[in-house]
């Protein structure tokens, strides 16, 4: 057996091992009984050593470097040289972290989140700061070890946004903020500063769930969302999750008081699952398998739900699709008045509930808090303090309490360091990529507008979706001609989308 | 450590592994997209591919061997010296079996079954002749590689049924054979021999999906099923199946045309989940975990299926609920007349719709041809003859086709010969059981029309689930002061129910 054959095979045990964990994991949010938690978090762990233990071994690195001798001439863009290049990569970044600096990482993160819920029910960061503060030191060990060229929050940034830099973030970073701010105030001021709490109507009605789901499923479908090999089921918390290219589960979280919820979310996860439907069925049981990063993930997710799905040609197809499936609920609303309520713009206090053009500002913020945190220029102590100043610098508004302030993410007490900056990345991935399909495919919005995405799908499987994790972000970027990356698209787009909708000022 | 600690370790990172391949199982019956099939076939063979390597490492001989030195005092009833027990069998077992016969027997069956389908489809015997003549050759490798004293048939029954032995069952077997077909024909002659394709009324009337799957909720919830630690889903074919004793998942399957499907179903699903939700937790993750056997797991589902759930009693409190679940639709019926419905008698081709009494006889003819095929007193292609022979001889009638005969089961063709008489083992260890609970429960009878089960529940955890797989069927039944396997009990309790049904002759 060559040593790219012996490689692929243990490859895919540890595959197929993580695949189990996911099932494990999708079950977990989805089916299982309450009571089954303790057995489930053994099955879990025993799942997750076994897996880093194969990938790991010794004979695994003997094998990448005598592939390495294999497929010396192999085009850098082959199926088998990607295999080699980002296994290696992955197989480095697992040997350099020390065992027990894993055991140590997975007791404060686990004791960390049950610290988190607790200080967040009780709205009392002082319960959560010393594990805060341990988990803090425990990312700068592992960046210690994992080592870097220039600054501490690289590799971390990098376990999630491989090929990525800080440096280049914070450039792209400091040209958004400085207009966002501005176009933000702009757009509050324009819709009249609506309370962040109250829905604009007719978002503020009843929907019953049923209808919102078989809507929901209808879109996706148009989508080409491909329920042979994937499917939909209610969960707390929405995600998407692959086993296989074949077997890809996404889930929603339908609310009758408040639409939004479920159709956006809905489209948001399908996003992720034509992204995951969408890998060349070659790349299965290997290391390939999967999105390139969170970020160019991100990317599709919001190119579906907000580029196709909150865009008025998507509107003049569905909203009346949408009257039909609430029949006497919307019939006062014209579908320009339904366009808008569905994008008003209005700084609140919560991320996961911000509007598309606020929410980058979160991020933002958090990326330069867990960054200072990181750079030991900021003390866990004094991170309410610095939140609530952010915020107020950012969005001009302060929570009255941590639980709606630096409390509210589940992130940090995960040890998820690096990982807010992805959401933005992607939504400025989302607009490059989307402006430079309208080059290719000039009557997209027309298509939008019938209902009709084959296309659109099509040169996302052949651009992005079928490489699986083949190229990082940047590498895609550059294949697809979209240049480096940049906040400029994204910004003209929210400038167009919004003056359209009669922002004052842009 | 100690070698016991070690070994204790070893064995929970196993049940891990087989727990999530459960997981798997469970999934692909339930949820799971059918284009995901060809993955979760790879990801299920890598599971058991892993929990057999390490269960069959060297070291776990040794760990075993130095464990029954440290447990040289350890009482045999001990959790610890069962576990010891229990692993060495399970052991020996699978160490003796070469890896190479292994291969070849999930080879053979794996196309055994793409064959039998076909077989059953086209129901033409014929085309799966020649691979049930290789299944059963490799069933008689197997055996010989595990070995035996008395017969070759051992080996095969005793995976299914640990301390069972042929010559016993044949024995039993014999009793309960001459005493049923005179009662199967007394009690087919006094119902009037309705054809078995017609349902008695009032069951052929259309019952409604959800009210059947709320009924059969509401009785799980009076037996005590835990749906804090278990969950009922549907599925084609209903099963169990348990991850730990805090997650146990049963299926049913719902026909608005065919009521006892989904009522007696779901009883019967219960009765094993009842089983896997009381294994003590102490057991968990270790081999001990689960039901002691096929035999005993089958004795919990039908007592409280049958026993219980098909009584008069049971009724008399039922009956008025079901009423209610089906407005309208009963009115006409009075308890005793669907009493009677429910548990008409008569010879009908197919061993999965056969009633209680002449379920036994569909057993007994297939453990005798299996036995015969072992022995080699019958050649596998004579098989639909005496398949046809054996039908006209204990049941009185004889299929058109193979499709309702000899192929209906998928039993052989997973290479399974020594798991059918377990089926009928389950229904005479229930009759035993129950007789027993009578004794120290004299209120029994009142309790159940009650619909009050807390007391059998109690008993039944304390005498057989809280031990798992502690101890063997004879040794639990000797421990409860059954005595002896035996059909008499059983055989008795027909003869009572049905003669106050009006059978004649009994």
């Amino acid at each position: 057996m060559s040593a790219l054959a012996e490689l692929k095979k243990r490859l895919a045990a540890i595959a197929d091992l993580d695949a189990a964990g996911a099932v494990l994991g999708w079950d977990q949010e989805t089916y299982m009984p309450p009571g089954a938690i303790e057995a489930r978090a053994a099955q879990l762990t025993t799942l997750a050593r076994l897996s880093h233990e194969e990938f790991i071994e010794e004979r695994m690195g003997l094998l990448l470097q005598e592939t390495a001798a294999e497929l010396a001439d192999a085009p850098y863009e082959s199926d088998d040289a990607s295999l080699l290049r980002v296994t290696t990569r992955d197989y480095e970044r697992a040997t350099k972290i020390p065992a027990e600096l894993v055991a140590r990482i997975a007791r404060a993160t686990s004791l960390g989140q049950q610290a988190w819920q607790k200080a967040r029910q009780a709205s009392d960061f002082a319960d959560f700061s010393h594990h805060l503060e341990e988990i803090i030191e425990l990312a700068r060990e592992k960046a210690e070890a994992l080592g870097y060229d220039d600054r501490i929050y690289d590799p971390l940034l990098t376990e999630f946004e491989p090929g990525m830099s800080t440096a280049l973030l914070e450039e792209v970073f400091a040209d958004l903020r400085d207009e966002l701010v501005p176009i933000v105030e702009a757009l509050s001021s324009a819709d009249g500063g609506a309370p962040a709490q109250n829905m604009p109507p007719p978002l503020d009605r009843r929907y019953g769930e049923q209808a919102q789901w078989d809507f929901g499923i209808g879109v996706m479908k148009d989508f080409g969302f491909d329920f042979d090999r994937g499917r939909q089921d209610r969960s707390a918390h929405p995600f998407t999750t692959a086993f296989a290219a074949s077997d890809v589960r996404v889930t929603t979280r339908i609310d009758e008081g408040f639409l939004p919820a479920g159709l956006f979310g809905t489209l948001h996860e399908c996003g992720h699952g034509l992204y995951e439907q969408g890998v060349a069925s070659e790349l299965g049981r290997t290391p390939l398998a999967g999105g390139a990063s969170l970020g160019v993930h991100e990317s599709q997710s919001r190119l579906w739900e907000i580029l196709v799905g909150r865009s008025r040609a998507f509107w003049g197809h569905y909203y009346p699709l949408l009257r039909q499936a609430f029949p006497g609920k919307l019939g006062d609303v014209d579908v320009d008045a339904f366009y808008a309520a569905a994008n008003a713009v209005c700084p609140s206090l919560i991320r996961v509930e911000a509007d598309e053009v606020t929410y980058n500002l979160h991020i933002m913020l958090r990326f330069e808090l867990e960054k200072a945190l990181l750079e030991e220029r900021l003390a866990v102590c004094d991170l309410p303090d610095a939140w609530n100043a952010a915020m107020e610098s950012y969005l001009g508004i302060v929570p009255d309490n941590d639980a709606d302030g630096v409390l509210q993410d589940i992130h940090w007490s995960m040890g998820a360091i690096g990982y807010f900056p992805t959401y933005t990345l992607g939504t400025l991935m989302s607009a490059q990529i989307f402006a430079r399909i309208g080059e290719d495919i000039p009557e997209l919005q027309e298509h939008i507008g019938a209902g009709e995405f084959t296309h659109l799908l099509a040169w996302l499987q052949d651009n992005i979706y079928r490489h699986g994790r083949k190229f990082t972000a940047n590498e895609l970027l550059d294949r697809m001609g979209c240049g480096e990356l940049s906040a400029e698209p994204w910004l003209a787009y929210i400038r167009r989308k919004y003056g359209e909708l009669g922002g004052v000022g842009l």
